[in-house]
């Protein structure tokens, strides 16, 4: 089974391309997705729909795994969010993907033992968790490698 | 030039589609599209989606006309709302269709002469505006109008 964990933001979209084998979990790619920020909004979200379908072709994607949203403060930043979410939704169903959605509090705690852990202790355990990943260019890309490890960890059992 | 004018909802969403033709405004098609409420919400986005490019192709819809979104009291509706704006803009970037956008008061401000008009208020305007039009089923309907006729003005002007 072949799981797309995808941290979606209008600026930075970090992703994780995650393998389940034999009740092995193996990464096959991870990194971002970078925006200009000189792009309209509705420029972002088609290279975001193009750039997300990219990876699903070549990777072969069976389950789509996602973060459930929470209003923070800023109410524009979850508008944009949803327009994301909208995308990613549209994709499962034209695609026939499977999606899984976890509350960060249930990421946090599988990846880093505690609800309540930072993102860079996320950071810091999905590099204890796979000794040969790379160095991460932000936090955005493991935060992605947490969410498709849930629903790795799903599959899984 | 060919307009849609859309009220997006995941229950109910509206839409109008107008002409300007030598500055004379005339509805070409209005109603509303209505989702089975035991429909996922992915289902609904991808119907969504579906019945919007319809529309498109059908009267060879050249400008998108909306509301700008403002968050209630109610975080979910706002987060589906995003949902559905995020198809939006993937179809305008797709179909490289013109998107005007306008703030709710500036929409009935310019049907019902105020804009703290309520939407029967303004359901009324639209009516006295286009005495051929019909009954309508909802309210969605009558507001999809009014957005279509705000794009129809500027277009005029």
């Amino acid at each position: 089974m072949i799981i797309l964990g995808i941290d979606p933001g209008t600026i930075i979209a970090g992703f994780c391309i995650m393998n389940v084998l034999d009740k092995k979990i193996s990464i096959f790619d991870y990194g971002i997705i970078k925006f200009n920020r000189k792009m309209m909004l509705q420029s972002r979200i088609f290279q975001f729909y193009n750039d997300i379908n990219e990876l699903i072709v070549k990777h072969n994607v069976e389950c789509i795994s996602l973060e459930t949203p929470y209003l923070g403060e800023n109410a524009q930043s979850f508008l944009k969010l949803g327009y994301l979410r909208g995308i990613i939704y549209l994709i499962c169903e034209q695609k026939k993907i499977i999606l899984r959605e976890f509350a960060p509090t249930a990421i946090k705690l599988q990846v880093a033992g505690s609800g309540r852990a930072t993102k860079e202790e996320v950071q810091v355990m999905i590099k204890k968790l796979f000794p040969k990943i790379g160095n991460f260019e932000t936090l955005d890309a493991s935060d992605a490698v947490a969410i498709a490890l849930c629903g790795a960890m799903e599959i899984k059992r």
